[in-house]
């Protein structure tokens, strides 16, 4: 390579082996050269709250004032009232459920409308900036080196299948059917006339979030290829860079250290829905990760 | 357009109907321009039996010569003696199911290769030719014309996702994560060293195969998008024709004929896994769908 494909990162062991492996993936059939990313915490920011809460809470907002007896509902009442016993009490999964119901009955380019809304109009709670300026640089930049090699570059998210779909073009270049998350339900409907279209149901489609053992099964379900690329930041993307680093040649997996509070956020790497015993950098430093420290190995951490 | 894109398609309105929409699509966003074809019957040959039925009996085969016992079982003793009255009475769903089994336990690397191996040894029972002689070859004009369009082209199928994608780049240049259709389920496990793997469990992920109202519901979890063109041949696509042509904007809905007994089969549209009472051929004409009569508006029915 002539020119250096990741500016954003310092020089050190971590973009080392990430050109070496983009070196030694060259080597790999194209058909076999499948990146996989993660994206709250590993291609955009995940703090202090995900960004699709943030969203679920203006979708919250309207839906309240439209009808205010909305509001007493439990679920919706911790949240509003920003009542930490109460959403302990009832589990962020209830919760979240919940809050997928508050788009029943609309249809896909309508949730579209409204999400691509929300990330034009919302800032970030900290930053006061636009979400879109909350991606990781030196991720977008890995992103573009993956695929300007011929990989084929996929997001695979514990969020919402469609909210991820409604920015993944225009944030990272990857079309809507390249994204693998949480789906929810559609309704086939008729039209007075006949036509056919589709409202959300409100409830998520299968019994267990897009997280852990099930980020894999929906790898092959999805995109029917197993990655030789995986990055991730949580122990809900533990199985998913195992299944990486498990094929066969070249491959990769590449873990986020949130180890940055003054330019980022600094939080323990298992944080996320999945319990994990322990220090995840060290468990996967083990198993032959790649570990990213935002603090020492990004020179830049969001796009300036 | 200054070359025919269609050379296997006689003129006609037919002909002269996809290249108007060809035309007008180029005033439709990228992002919107949104092929599906059916795959059996609509891109290639169905008949006398489904490609992947004679797979799964090459597969049958297979297992009942390493263990005899099997072949006793009802499902496959039906299908091993040509018994077609215990066929009728089993149904098609059940032994599917049953043929489904015999993969069970082995990964999908081994199984893209057996279906592969398949593809490269078994001749069509008819014609004495490799199924991929069997393809359309004014349907794989169509692909490709769309393609030029910078059309994403996707496979919706009524069939196996995994026995598809075994093919569908080399055969359609569709990618893995671009074919629709009813999938199996996976069990994640490990090996002695920890390393994780997939294995299928020979069951069928969903309660209903990818047929009708399922194909539409699945084009948006698995797409995320609504096609403005979709191409089909029997009941089972009707839905998902009647959706693409309620899309904004231009659209078209094809529906191939099987009219041609002389050089490929003859058989009604309705044919297929879901009922349809009445002409699909008249149903469609007054939606206002195109109709490729095989007889009259292909000029090349196979590839030559």
């Amino acid at each position: 390579m002539t020119t250096d494909p990741l500016p954003s990162w310092n020089d050190g062991p971590t973009k080392t082996a990430l050109l070496e492996f983009l070196t030694a993936s060259t080597n790999v059939a194209v058909a076999d050269r499948v990146a996989v990313f993660d994206n709250d915490g590993t291609l955009w920011c995940e703090k202090p709250n995900y960004a699709q809460l943030e969203f679920m809470l203006t979708e919250l907002a309207r839906a309240v004032a439209a009808d205010p007896v909305l509001g007493q509902r439990d679920e919706y009442r911790a949240l509003l009232q920003h009542d930490m016993t109460l959403q302990a009490e009832l589990g962020l999964e209830r919760i979240a459920l919940a809050l997928v119901e508050l788009c029943a009955g609309i249809g896909p380019v309508e949730f579209n409308d409204r999400v691509r809304a929300f990330f034009e109009r919302t800032a970030h709670r900290d930053r006061a900036v636009p979400y879109r300026a909350m991606r990781y640089a030196p991720m977008l930049e890995l992103v573009e080196a993956l695929r300007a090699l011929e990989f084929d570059v996929f997001i695979v998210t514990g969020g919402g299948t469609e909210f991820v779909r409604a920015v993944s073009q225009d944030f990272y270049g990857v079309s809507p059917e390249g994204v693998v998350g949480t789906l929810v339900t559609y309704e086939f409907r008729r039209e007075g006339d006949g036509r056919p279209h589709l409202v959300r149901e409100g409830a998520v489609a299968t019994t267990v979030a897009n997280e852990g053992v099930a980020k894999v099964s929906n790898i092959q379900r999805m995109l029917g290829r197993q990655p030789i690329f995986a990055a991730g930041n949580t122990a809900g993307d533990r199985e998913m860079l195992e299944y990486a680093l498990a094929s066969a040649g070249p491959s990769l997996a590449l873990l986020v250290d949130h180890d940055d509070a003054e330019r980022e956020y600094a939080y323990a790497a298992q944080a996320g829905t999945i319990d994990f015993e322990g220090d995840l950098v060290q468990f996967g430093r083990d198993l032959g990760w790649t570990i990213a420290s935002i603090r020492n190995d990004w020179a830049t951490v969001f796009p300036t």
